[in-house]
């Protein structure tokens, strides 16, 4: 296990893998390590796993600890590897915590409680324990439509200012918010912002946040980091347009049918068939309750790879 | 560890243990055993481990096992033990549902999957594969305002013709939803509707629910059981009276001022401060993230129970 | 125009009835007036038109207005006349109370203002300002499905105490809720609380409501009438026998498929086939943007009518 | 009254205005003409009355044509006037919208419905509806925050293509949404796609949208004008510049005290403060419901312009 010095701020691309399943819905740990294989050949900045893309919701204790053994461990300190922190309350989210960074991840990512519902007094004092006992550093985790609750900005400045946090994951889809976190965390220059919205990155960067987190980066790795050095060798309309192939890309995951499935079954149905028709996975299972793509689908993700170049 | 077998349908008063803890929130298991023999004593049917009152969502999986364990022993066979497997997704759940079963539970209590947002095909799935796996009977628990889902009744039904579920606790507070549960399985005799909206249990009961899971019933459980015995034996008036006078002490989970913490935090932190000033909790903590109740909201508890004649 | 004295409290079935229009979307004054007939030979206590059966939020002005006269010259003082002032804001909903007054309207209904969204304290000045300029009295009509706000019964409650409101139509589905409003209200022995839960009427009435508002009243008034009596002469088996009868016959709603149209076409559809079935209706037709039934749905609607009895 | 022929697609800033009121809550017509000579000096594109910020829902009707007519004639055709049609459905809009064309309205803005809950199908019909019986063209405005809906980007585009829709005010804060709209409409080079995201401007006119319709732009349109001048002229920087100092000007929407109104009476009493501090607008009140700022809150909003250098 080798622990990776996480640069401050976090910068770049940091793809939240999918977790390969095989059949029998047990982690595939060689197609994991292909999967990080081609994403580090694709020049991504770190790796987090056990995100919303990686079904950290859907995986039990034992598979999401082999998650973050299996890619700690073939990352071999070349890129760092955050690791979700993914459960309902401070308890049970220390204890995940505890165990990613035992197992060497190098910071984790943590939501606001979820099931119950909280005041921000709570999500404050939640996100302040956390932070106490974990080993390392604590990104929080902005993702209401998982949760129910959108980080205050206020409260996401105050915990960066008071050093419990050291940077946002911003899956809020709300890019004005975004600016506010830019512009709120100026003042602080270890402080990462990073934004979960993968079909506005070109704005993201210009507007000043450190990095992206594309679930669409699982498939496209390239194309996310030729966004991303655009965009840092100040060059918009490269970045826009890069940003608009992948735009294009991305109606992929409406490949699973809506009348028959939910969103998730469908994304992650069609990164996995994707990620499995570009030779990087074995299999496309996914976790339940999910359900799997059908042939018809899978055609559609096809067309879609085919239309971008990537088979 | 003694098992009871669950009547069919289970019928009266189940109430939804709070979970003690000691001032470092451990579970503290001599005031747990208080509470078991304080409910019993009360004339309860069953007894219901980690639901949202028992703070589920906020313990460690040892402290769950605990609670389990402690409540099996205690309980020792008088009447069934019921226990939440709250989580969020097929595989977490059957863990904690073989861990309880393992512990004696009698049965387990399954809410529809949280965190991702499911299809209703979806959430079939889930059940069946839980009950599936489970050795001991599977209740749904329909708790939208935690999951965000209100369990389509039609889908209910058919998992109950099915004979995937053996009943369902009802929290949705939709009460001419549970009218539709209520019609739509009389032709299954085996079959427990319980309602979790303990403000309107007489209309419950009288509109043939078979049960109701108080979270109040921790600190009145013989209110509770007398409302039920009124009921049973077709006495509305007595009902409702007993019903309205319930209704009043349920004031006090707006004990903790919202302006300063959230609603959870108020009522378990009122349920539990109640059973100390009633004797049967040797400490009022809540687990994190909740804020606990100061002074003055403590205070007002203590009137709520004197105007109710439990102190 | 007849103005007739409300009773203090308003009591029994009060029908929100359905704006019968003509295939040119015209108000069609012989089938309401036809529809009052009806609506009285089945013993209704009270008409309330302009609600959101009567599609008030798809009619422009001038055929509220016609709905307004027409009822009130045809109802001639032999039940009073609740007319809907629904509208976004203060401002405009003084307009349509001025002009329901004018035509006759006994009383008006009037929501919590909807496309802004409002404070507590701003909910309370509206319904104070529609008060003072009101010559007759105010419900207030909880329909948070609607407008996106419940009504906090302590805000209906003061303003019951006030005498700014008259009484409270509770669409809201919280039955627990409506409780909180009978026990709150009890010392208040003129003030209405009527319950839009039209699934749940026995046990509303047997817990103090003083009536119901059901839109399936419209297709069956006789139904409810019953059911109200039979809970007033204190047989509670009666009443509980037509409600489940009544909960049966509402699965007409349900007849607009639900791929294709919103539940409010396929509600409204669905009454106005019915009444167009039993003869009190010449058409069907809906008001826009709200979609057709077609033959197949009419049939199923026909369908739930011979199960009833009511062809 | 003149007619002005409405740009292909409009572009550039198109300020919402507010609504000056009298202390008796007449429209004020003298400040409605120094605010519109005020907008017109900061060299805005068009002029958008009865918007959200113009209070539209809390006006009567003969307050919002006292609004079209006064903007019209005053405007005298230097710029397009386009008005905002806000009712619950069609029949009521196209009132609305037949209305503010006879007054002079180069182009209606028009919401799905309200009140009602609509499918898909249904605010297709609706927008085809409105836009065939109006004289003008026609914008839709999506705006889920008020109206409860989220206008697909299918159904925008589909209307686009055939022609019902001349554009589309996108307040839904959803940037992705926006960048699709801009890729989606790209091959219909008369299609306007104005984003009502005040904060993200930069980012927007960069992805390709037209314009920008900024609540903010009444109290401060020069600001607005050069942002849009600097990413015409393709300097990011410039543009982002400007955009930050805006964003920060922007906190003053939150001078309304939280706990005491809400956020609408928050913004709009805010910037109708800077008005009145800038010696545009002679008062400061707002329609019913909302609540006046008191001299705390105003002097906050004052801090705000004396930071920004607008006082």
């Amino acid at each position: 296990m080798t622990t990776t010095p996480l640069p401050a701020p976090l910068r770049g691309v940091v793809p939240p893998l999918v977790t390969p399943l095989t059949p029998d819905r047990e982690v595939d740990t060689d197609s994991l390590r292909d999967l990080v294989d081609h994403l580090l050949r694709g020049g991504v900045d770190a790796l987090f796993v056990l995100g919303s893309s990686g079904e950290a919701a859907l995986l039990p204790d034992r598979q999401r600890d082999t998650v973050v053994a299996t890619v700690v461990d073939h990352a071999a300190g070349r890129v760092p590897v955050l690791a979700g922190a993914i459960d309902m309350s401070t308890a049970r989210v220390v204890d995940h915590v505890r165990r990613a960074a035992d197992l060497g991840a190098d910071a984790v990512v943590v939501t606001a409680p979820f099931y119950t519902r909280t005041h921000p007094a709570e999500i404050d004092g939640h996100f302040r324990a956390v932070a106490a006992a974990s080993p390392v550093p604590v990104f929080a985790y902005d993702i209401p439509v998982s949760v129910g609750t959108k980080l205050p900005a206020e409260l996401v400045l105050r915990l960066a200012e008071d050093g419990v946090l050291t940077g946002v994951k911003d899956s809020s889809g709300d890019d004005a918010g975004l600016r506010g976190l830019v512009l709120g965390s100026r003042h602080l220059p270890a402080f990462s912002v990073l934004t979960g919205s993968e079909l506005t990155v070109d704005a993201a960067l210009s507007s000043g946040a450190h990095g992206v987190v594309p679930g669409l980066g699982n498939v496209d790795p390239d194309g996310y980091v030729r966004l991303a050095q655009a965009a840092a060798d100040g060059k918009p309309d490269e970045a826009r347009a890069e940003q608009e192939r992948l735009y294009r890309l991305f109606g992929l995951v409406q490949a699973g049918r809506p009348d028959r499935m939910g969103r998730g079954s469908s994304a992650l149905g069609a990164f996995k068939a994707a990620l499995q028709l570009r030779g990087v996975l074995a299999h496309r299972t996914t976790a339940l309750p999910y359900l799997p793509l059908d042939a018809d689908e899978v055609a559609v993700v096809r067309r879609y790879l085919e239309e971008a170049g990537l088979l």
